[in-house]
């Protein structure tokens, strides 16, 4: 098999680029014909319109016992009818173990050949996986775009070369030779990497592939063979990504059953029987936290979470208030609120915001992001595609219960879409919190919801950002500050909590972003959970060292 | 502080011994006055007597509430009185708490030099704490050295180099410029390896420094402070380490509290108090089973783990069967079974086993294992030294009960100690046992008890060994055969249940030796724990990586 030898340049560089942490990008992440290619948006579009209605036909996995799905777009409102293969648990097991004794036998580098060959595949179908994304989470094109095609194509990529690295850091074999005096004791010893067994990986609605395929490839990359979960509201982008996978490693002479796809709807959930199948070891889950706790409590099984957290932003000084107000407006609206990583507290000292003009009130402030906010959902060329539409009938709800019952400083409205009329969409509700509303603010609120806490001083922010992160998790964090020692405390602090923080973005950069080799990713420190993209931890769990000694033939 | 530079060279070669895994020590293991100086040994047994029936005052932490201790003899069957500070837990907290902020913010460097100088103290008391070993364990003098002293130390530097080496890995900071076509967006990165909190270190009665140091050197290496527990059976050696480390704390103008000892009681055992606080983030623990389980199911801990294992010997086919008797005997003598790589179930074919002069049948191997074994302890120059003592009267009862209801081929006896006329001392005892009979050879049994047990064929003990390892684990494994297929049969399917083999041992190395910088122990694939010392993962979970970014100043 000469794949390995066709990527060991890219892999070489990936891992140069995981440890130098400068920005690198093996996937481009404009979706530029001049890239991609004249008519791949075209085709793309088309080939995802081709699987409604229908039977998704391409997997290569045995034992199907019927047909299933419950898609809808949020775009449309309505189901997208496509049936997936439904296999019974038993049977992805039993395919999964026979073929666990083949993957496990086959090389580190046929193994880094295959899965590499396999996101060449899949970067040939980011167009249709973009609009598959689109009409299953609600997600704008252009992030659908990112997000589900190269940006998780190089996270992937990250988890093969972690994944590769840490398998090579020790060696096979060596001659161990210890003077005992008048002699000398000499072994022959050898290590062997030994993959835990079966992994599941079970996806979210709203980033279908960006939170799966790190999991998925480490547990491939390491030796495990994997079933795939998604989320029964969004299969489509990861059923195409497990099809290329299997196209590859049946084209390689090896069982397609390395990485099958398992179906499940909200009626009958599968992930409790998966997750509790003695022969499952592995285990990576994105979803809610009570959940993700149950997953972590389970005996004899390494688990990777990401669950719910509450992300803060922390005002205490800028340059240019308005600036500020503009980045974070957008950060708020991106997606409407629906990424891991969007805002939700923002902590605002109840004397105001210092800049080099004097201090900015607590109402100014709020009037400003008001504004932002206003002027960024009134421009038609943009707030659609900026907002995209909402995953969940809930989260449209959790909007209405907010604004009953809590001062609203700005009421969500639904925007029209001009591809979509019957779109799902809700702009950001901002309220306004004083610091004992801990109830209020004190827990992740889904969507498109700001929350305008009046602190006593900048102090008292970063002690409820902090303890926010450390007793209900954080997965990212804002703060502005033009004062160096503040800037260290925030730093020092939130660090503590484990809470990566974004200091004084303003412009085309946003607290939500977070980069593939370079931004480490959820590194299990608070509650919010250890499935890092990608840190050792995460493909080293995965696997265990052996080693093995004999006496050497002199 | 330049302790860094003295030691650097030293870390160098640490750092690279881990990586080649070749012969490495960085202190010699043999009590050579040569290399230890004339008086080395005079002087160590002297320090230790001067030990007995006072206040260890040496300890440099505050808040005493009492002075206890607890510790016996195994060799005179007698209290050594001693008495250490005892500390509430909550002090010891409040310490440590006070400690990490001071300890959390110097580099690297100077933590890593600052340690390594701890060793050096160490080492300055090898035979004391050699003295202080025999008379806790029951340990034979020379285990006691080597174990308790050298090899602890090079097992302590090795958590030591993991840790710079992990800590080093990624950039502390970094410049990410990103083309964006028009422009580029420019962030200044950070990254901060921060520690988790407090670690807690509970130890064992029968290897008190060399189980310990490991998980203590990683704490306080990825800058944790720490408290260790030792058993209060066996408290000598670790307050001696402690002293030192403290001393070098002290002297280099940082606060000892860094590193605490707490001292409880068999009457009122603290670990429980210990484990549970908040405060404490990081568990090392060597103990049984059942404390071991509980304390992996706290939440919100990182939990190292060395619990019970059922380790086994499978007897193929061997080219001088007499060689491996005498071997085995010799594993099973060594400490009376009394290490957690000692061999426990040796399974024989009921058709033999293969040698060049043809099948040496079950009964005959028996007797020839037999025979080694009363050979061995009817050397008076050697047995005592060998099987030191029992060091817990459990393992004595154990002995007594498991004759009365069982096939014996070998009755446990008593052995003068020449030196130690009241010396709890027991022989091996050797069964005979059926395939059948699991609730017999299906768990631990602690101490020199060997199980010889009558398998169909080698394919069946390779599946009762490996099943053993999986459902009870195991720390090692010894194997014997000439047949090179059978031999990658039993290295793949132990490798499976994460157990090291050693192959046909022979001479002057036993199944339970068990080399630093060369043979990971407890790699964590089987219920026997994850406390490997030392794989990256095992300093890894002690620390989180947090990022932080900002737009660059240009």
């Amino acid at each position: 098999m000469d794949l390995f030898n066709k990527y060991k340049k890219l892999l070489e560089e990936a891992i140069k680029a995981v440890h130098e942490r400068k920005f690198f990008a093996a996937f481009p992440e404009q979706p530029s014909p001049k890239i991609y290619g004249e008519d791949a948006d075209e085709e793309g579009r088309k080939k995802y319109e081709s699987h409604l209605g229908k039977r998704f036909e391409e997997l290569l996995q045995q034992g199907r016992a019927s047909w299933g799905g419950s898609e809808q777009s949020p775009y449309l409102q309505e189901p997208l009818n496509i049936t997936y293969p439904v296999t019974p648990v038993d049977t992805l097991i039993a395919n999964s173990e026979k073929a666990f004794e083949q993957w496990r036998k086959i090389t580190l580098e046929d193994r880094a050949g295959i899965l590499l060959e396999s996101l060449e595949g899949v970067k040939n179908r980011f167009f249709e996986i973009a609009y598959a994304t689109m009409h299953t989470t609600g997600q704008g094109y252009m992030m659908a775009f990112q997000a589900s095609g190269p940006h998780a194509a190089d996270r992937a990529l990250e988890a093969i070369a972690v994944g590769y690295e840490e398998l090579s850091r020790f060696p096979h074999s060596a001659f161990w030779d210890k003077p005992m005096g008048k002699f000398n004791i000499q072994l022959e010893k050898e290590w062997r990497a030994v993959p835990k067994g079966i992994g599941v990986v079970i996806g979210c609605s709203t980033f279908p592939t960006w939170n799966s395929v790190p999991g998925l490839f480490a547990d491939l990359i390491t030796a495990n063979t994997v079933i795939a979960k998604p989320h029964p509201g969004a299969v489509l982008p990861m059923a195409i990504v497990i099809a290329e996978i299997q196209k590859v490693l049946k084209n390689n002479g090896l069982d397609p059953h390395i990485c099958q796809l398992a179906i499940d709807d909200n009626a009958s959930l599968i992930s409790k029987e998966l997750a509790e199948n003695d022969k499952v070891k592995v285990i990576d889950f994105t979803g809610n936290s009570e959940f993700g706790a149950y997953l972590e409590g389970l005996k004899g099984k390494q688990v990777f979470t990401e669950k719910t957290g509450v992300n803060s932003v922390i005002l205490d000084s800028a340059d240019d208030i308005d600036k500020v107000a503009a980045n974070l407006s957008f950060a708020l609206c991106l997606y409407s609120g629906q990424m891991c990583t969007a805002p939700q507290n923002f902590y605002v000292p109840e004397s105001g915001v210092d800049t080099p003009n004097g201090k900015v009130t607590f109402d100014e402030f709020a009037q400003k992001l008001k504004e932002n906010i206003q002027q960024l959902i009134g421009n038609p060329k943009a707030a659609p595609f900026v907002l995209g539409a909402i995953q969940n009938e809930k989260t449209y709800k959790r909007l209405s219960d907010i604004e009953r019952s809590n001062k609203v400083l700005l009421k969500s409205t639904t925007l029209e879409n001009p591809m979509f009329k019957n779109a799902r969409t809700a702009t950001p509700v901002v309220l306004e919190v004083e610091a004992e509303d801990s109830d209020l603010y004190g827990k992740e609120l889904f969507g498109p919801i700001a929350l305008l806490i009046k602190t006593k001083s900048t102090a008292h922010s970063i002690q409820l950002a902090k303890d926010l992160a450390i007793s209900q998790g954080a997965i990212s964090c804002g703060a502005y500050t033009i004062n160096p020692e503040v800037r260290e405390e925030i730093a020092d602090q939130m660090a503590l909590a484990a809470t990566p923080v974004s200091f004084n973005l303003t412009g085309a950069i946003y607290m939500n972003q977070n980069a593939g080799f370079s931004d480490f990713h959820v590194t299990g420190g608070n509650p919010a959970g250890n499935a890092s993209f990608t840190n050792p931890e995460y493909v080293l769990r995965r696997f265990t060292w052996v080693g093995h000694r004999e006496p050497a033939r002199v």
